[in-house]
């Protein structure tokens, strides 16, 4: 078990970055002063980053080295497919002690180059610095979209309809449950701990929606629903009248809600890692955007529809009573560690 | 002077990616989940990250916030010039304390951006996490070669000389005398603390000697000069026969090396932070090679020549008499910190 200081930067970089095929449009891989990369002729670059921080996004237990790494790339892979982009290459960048075993950072490395490759992106460089605090990993992901395909925040119309991925809230609560003595991890947690430890990206269903023109705008929901919502309605110039009565019940989120002692709404709407899309569905597209998403095996909800009240963002009840959203999310500099 | 936790991340991230210009090729900018940009037709991206932390690549009172950020921009602006490209774009990837003025981050953005657009580049985003031990900072900095033409280290063959820009070997000095007593900074070191605190990037030099088509390979001297020539050899699969007594001398540095109780050669040739290039050039432009450094006003010293002999680096002194160079550089995990 070689550690990084004993090994040195250059022969643990080559070990993180090694891999058999350099990967379609690599004209240049990792192991030179930067990588040289070929985009495909009409499209457009689409590059992001995200980072995560040792005790803050993530904690020692929690995840082994391997989901660490996938996490990073679902998180990374998630901004590229609220552009409904094509992932390609991804370039890391990591602060490491200098007496952690080498090993454990190839397993990191692993985790994300497979979870990147999953999606058709590989890694082509990366940086390593000595750090003698908390651990941190950042990458850079790169994508490409034909010219004029991307989405952004700022086409939803008002009309268009209110839709979400996946079942936003379970890894709030999952995490919490991970915060919480170890005697408390019953079976039935397991899912929304997974919801945490295991997001899927939904670049292929992006990609789909996408290719049928079916979708006005996008953002990715790893700030809170709320938050992300507000964010998008404010590039959109819309409001957002929700009607969570339409969404179709989560169970298990509501059992994980009493045990944990919070209100059902501030889970499914506030501060959450969950990595799923809300998105901006062209009405007349509705019934497209379902039939491609049930394809895809991913839950879709429509959850409302978007005013033209810029920025009000509101509740309506069965009744048809409206109230104010609370669209706070997580913000890393306000919320402790672990807040979601 | 609102802190992180003041303002929040999202208002922090706004201020800090906040420009007038969009810059060219920007299809979508800072603001949405990841960053659509447009390449010139016919063109290869190039890509590279580099990182600082702090208490290790950089201590407070050291260098002013706008300096941190801009020696940020010339770490990953050298390892471009390196490969002869255009710089175009960056993201950048900060761990802050979320006590952290944010008119101090402002500040580093500020550095950070206005030594790109120098040299043509843009910021397109970023991300904010919240840290509790030594800050770090990462950039990845995008830019663009015509198709077919961007350097590397593998190009270098025997009889091909090897030259070098600047004057490799004063940023080691110059940070070392910051890390001595603030008594010792005495006028004449004010140069060589300048090498450090102030590096340029090569760019407009670099994209020159590319369109003369006077290099055969390059790396970034960033590591030390013996490091950094033994990996553009090992790539190359050359080894190198140094004539340090070809180089000019410099006077301040061989001071420098006195007081400090060092070796000449293992300040000039040891671990460094120089961010020069270290050039492949075929001997037959090497008079066109000279006169494009001229015009860009950068010393460019030929210091000896690559051999056939794979991985042998020597030194040939005045007598011609043959020694093996010490080809360790500096390491991030073996060095402690400010080590170079």
């Amino acid at each position: 078990m070689p550690t990084l200081r004993d090994l040195g930067e250059f022969e643990a970089i080559r070990r993180l970055t090694r891999q058999s095929d350099p990967g379609p449009g690599v004209i240049v891989g990792a192991g030179d002063d930067a990588a040289v990369l070929g985009l495909e002729p009409g499209h457009h670059l689409v590059a992001t980053t995200d980072a995560f921080v040792e005790n803050r996004h993530y904690r020692a237990g929690w995840l082994s080295d391997r989901e660490i790494g996938s996490r990073l790339a679902v998180a990374n892979l998630t901004d590229l497919a609220a552009m409904a982009a094509s992932p390609r290459w991804a370039l890391f960048s990591i602060g490491a002690r200098p007496d952690r075993d080498v090993d454990t950072l190839v397993e990191l490395a692993r985790g994300l180059r497979e979870t990147l490759a999953e999606h058709g992106a590989v890694l082509v460089g990366g940086n390593l610095a000595a750090v003698e605090g908390p651990e941190w990993l950042s990458a850079t992901l790169l994508g490409e979209t034909p010219a004029g395909r991307a989405w952004t925040r700022g086409g939803a119309r008002p009309g268009d309809l209110i839709a979400v991925t996946g079942a936003p809230g379970r890894a709030a609560a999952g995490v919490r449950n991970l915060a919480r003595d170890r005697s408390a991890h019953a079976t039935w947690w397991k899912p929304l701990e997974e919801a945490w430890r295991l997001p899927r990206a939904r670049i292929d269903l992006a990609l789909a929606l996408a290719e049928a023109e079916t979708v006005t705008a996008a953002i990715d929901v790893s700030d809170g629903l709320a938050a992300d919502l507000a964010h998008l309605c404010e590039a959109s110039r819309v409001g957002a009248d929700l009607e969570p009565d339409s969404w179709p019940r989560d169970p298990l989120l509501e059992r994980a809600a009493a045990e944990l002692g919070l209100d059902f709404d501030a889970l499914r709407f506030g501060a959450s890692d969950d990595y799923e899309l809300l998105l901006a569905v062209d009405p007349a597209r509705q019934a497209a955007c379902a039939e491609i998403a049930r394809a895809h095996g991913v839950p879709l909800a429509i959850i409302g529809r978007f005013s033209s009240q810029a920025g009000a963002l509101a509740t309506l009840d069965a009744n048809g009573l409206r109230r104010r959203l609370d669209e706070r999310g997580y913000d890393h500099f306000r919320s402790g560690p672990e807040a979601g």
